[in-house]
């Protein structure tokens, strides 16, 4: 199928040494072309080649870039269809100009998204794939990326693949049925294969399922809160992690510009630690937000870290912040171990009703690997590896998946109950539906389109 | 010379389409086959051609990436050098993945700016060009750009050698009567030719001169402020200012998160809005800072917008703003016009001592296009154009052609008041050694070091 040519800036925005405009349709070569002057006209170069030369505004001949031009030709490119790109000098300015004169070329503006869409639409890559790009974008960690990477490759779309091919393996049996009703036992024989079939699937969709939650830690990172009195040594820990992290730490600005996400990397398990500006503007965010606001971060967190002055004795404050931390998943620190112990550390233990307990000295930079440890053994009971088995970490594929368990767990009692197998047909074909929105063949135009709108601008 | 190999990430670090790691010198495409599976090894394909493929960590051969990879064979590239571009997804973490996989083949990280630094090392360009690429990647409006493109063009670079070799004619004619002293009207010929060739070079440099102050706001933006008392329109003027700008807006974080400086193309004049977080935040920069740092605000400013609430009568605040903005120059705004005339005109006219007078309205949108007009006359008298005289635009440059001016001014008084020509043949070569400084023919390398580290990484 034929679209019309898109372009966009496919860089991130901001000052940096190369910017790109990348175009995409059967326009590309001719739009660039244009604009282009080079030793030679675009359109009579080989695929896959670079060309040296100034993008000039066509009303006036007047210089606006200096550009490297890549031609690549399709179909051996990223949408399958013709792509240029313009490789510029980095500023805003000129990459925004180049892209204004491209636009004026017949060219749409690409929207978010839609080189990947393409690629999708052009049977390049499946709607599994093509997330697993954003998320290979968006990795915060080695480990996370290495999980997009192995989706991106096509190891869960195989797996998908396969058990959809195994679903129709039984829907072709139980037709046979439906066909050939005369023979006596056919039904009895279809039952069989049935449940034995459906079993064997839903097992694999119980393995796949069960990495489901590392996945999406992964992938999205554990929204963690640190809380603790004034003064107990807050944002000296959200330093040491801050500055411990080998990995790439990003501040995420949010809606407002107080809201910052850091992300650290603790052994390959992404911390989203949330309301950071809050600890190092006032050292003290209960009071400054107030306990039902402290109550709602707690809540939502998926990791609270509670640090106590060991060098005090609990006060009433200390207390209230245990009582607030609920079920979810915590770890308390008894810091200042630098300074003599006042604190009762059976109190605390108790108050920490199972929850790890560390001593650690951000002075002394104790108990930080011990920290560490721990946050990993909480979330990861085993190495986190993309090799070998299928990890799923998108929460839209963990769903489907969910709900395709549900729907061969209903095949799989009806073949035990014997309920007539042209009934259980149904749950089956509906198993199948569903794992097929995962890879996108079975999965509504509107679906597609707000899946694409999350990408980023360019891609 | 052969330098060692050197990579950096090129591309603005963020989430985007695309991001580059680039490597430049004799091992870059060595060292990138090591690393690259796709059908050809590097090493075996045409210059300028580009390749899919992966970059694996050859220690485990998992894969890191899906790459595009560009080979660039010396000389026909930026550096002057084999460059190799690896175009990777755009993610962070992958990217830095791939530059520290890049890092243990033996390629160093590039410092800032040593891509272009080699590119003028290598004499592909000189030194005023290097400070165009930079000047082209930071700038903030159209006419900005063409201002820097027309410099990387090496428009100012013509001009330079153009005098440089002007200058060495005089040097040469002083040189003939110092070795023939012997021809009685030598001396007087001598100091003739010399008056009028360095006469011709000064007015030169008065023209380019004439640039300066345009150029040097069109690269480094106009520091403005907008003061007023508190509801008097400073947030929605700021919000107009934004949202009419057509071209773009850009939020660079300073040194502490709370001062922003926004950009905001008026005509093709950037305006830098300084400590627009206070407007936005309170409504109420000078009681927010205080008198003496908006006193220090208003004086680094080189325009001050000032609101007057044209429906209340002046307050001695109102006054005391007046006051305030001394010798800057100015632009008076009596806002709400929408509302009844309260305030007394003649009194703001008398206070604002020759400064432009506006009525304005934020709410019907009127005046704002008289603003944009005073300001661009204020500041341009007439349109920038890169076309025909060479624009100057950098700090470094201004100095160094006024002192420049300087040394040939010497030179023609000293010939006005018959010193002898070998005296002011000293000044000669000062004025030739001056501009030399700005193409980077006479520069010391502690210079050209300070230079390149303020560009960004990776170029």
């Amino acid at each position: 199928m034929d679209y019309d040519t898109i372009a966009a800036i496919s860089t991130p925005i901001g000052e940096g040494a190369i910017s790109i405009v990348r175009l995409s349709g059967s326009e590309a070569v001719s739009a660039a072309d244009r604009l282009f002057r080079g030793g030679k006209a675009l359109s009579d170069v080989r695929s896959h080649t670079i060309h040296y030369g100034k993008i000039v505004d066509p009303a006036t001949e007047q210089t606006v870039e200096e550009v490297m031009v890549s031609v690549m030709r399709k179909p051996k490119t990223f949408t399958r269809e013709d792509v240029v790109e313009i490789n510029c000098h980095g500023g805003l300015t000129s990459v925004n100009r180049v892209l204004e004169l491209i636009l004026d070329q017949d060219v749409r503006l690409a929207e978010p998204g839609e080189f990947t869409k393409r690629a999708f639409l052009n049977g390049r890559i499946d709607l599994s794939q093509a997330e697993a790009v954003m998320d290979l974008i968006r990795a915060k960690t080695d480990q996370a990326m290495n999980v997009a990477m192995s989706q991106m490759e096509g190891k869960l779309s195989l797996l998908i693949r396969k058990l959809r091919q195994q679903l129709l393996d039984i829907l072709a049996a139980v037709e046979v049925n439906i066909d050939y009703p005369e023979y006596d036992d056919a039904e009895i024989m279809t039952t069989k294969i049935l449940f034995e079939k459906a079993t064997e699937v839903r097992e694999r969709l119980d393995r796949v399922l069960s990495t489901a939650r590392q996945g999406k830690i992964l992938r999205e990172g554990l929204s963690t809160v640190i809380v603790g009195r004034p003064n107990v040594g807050k944002s000296s820990l959200l330093n040491q992690l801050v500055h411990e992290s080998k990995a790439i730490v990003t501040n995420v600005p949010g809606t407002t510009r107080d809201v910052i996400e850091e992300y650290v990397n603790v052994r390959g398990v992404p911390l989203k630690l949330v309301d950071t500006a809050g600890i190092r503007d006032t050292e003290d965010v209960v009071e400054k937000i107030g306990v039902s606001r402290s109550k709602e971060l707690l809540k939502s967190a998926e990791l609270v870290v509670l640090l106590i002055n060991g060098n005090e004795k609990l006060t009433d404050e200390d207390r209230k912040l245990f009582a607030l931390i609920g079920d979810t998943p915590a770890i308390i620190l008894i810091n200042k171990a630098d300074l003599p112990l006042e604190v009762s550390v059976t109190e605390v233990e108790h108050l920490a009703g199972g929850n790890p307990v560390l001593r650690t000295s951000m002075i002394d930079e104790k108990g930080l690997d011990e920290l560490e440890q721990a946050i990993a053994s909480l979330f990861f009971s085993n190495n986190v590896s993309s090799h070998g088995e299928a990890y799923v970490s998108n929460t839209r594929h963990i769903a489907l998946l969910k709900q395709a368990r549900s729907a061969i767990t209903d095949a799989i009692e009806g073949a035990e109950q014997g309920i007539p197998v042209d009934m259980t047909q149904i749950d089956i074909k509906r198993t199948w539906d569903l794992l097929g929105e995962i890879v996108g063949d079975t999965v509504s135009d509107s679906l597609i389109n707000e899946l694409f709108s999350k990408f980023c601008l360019g891609k």
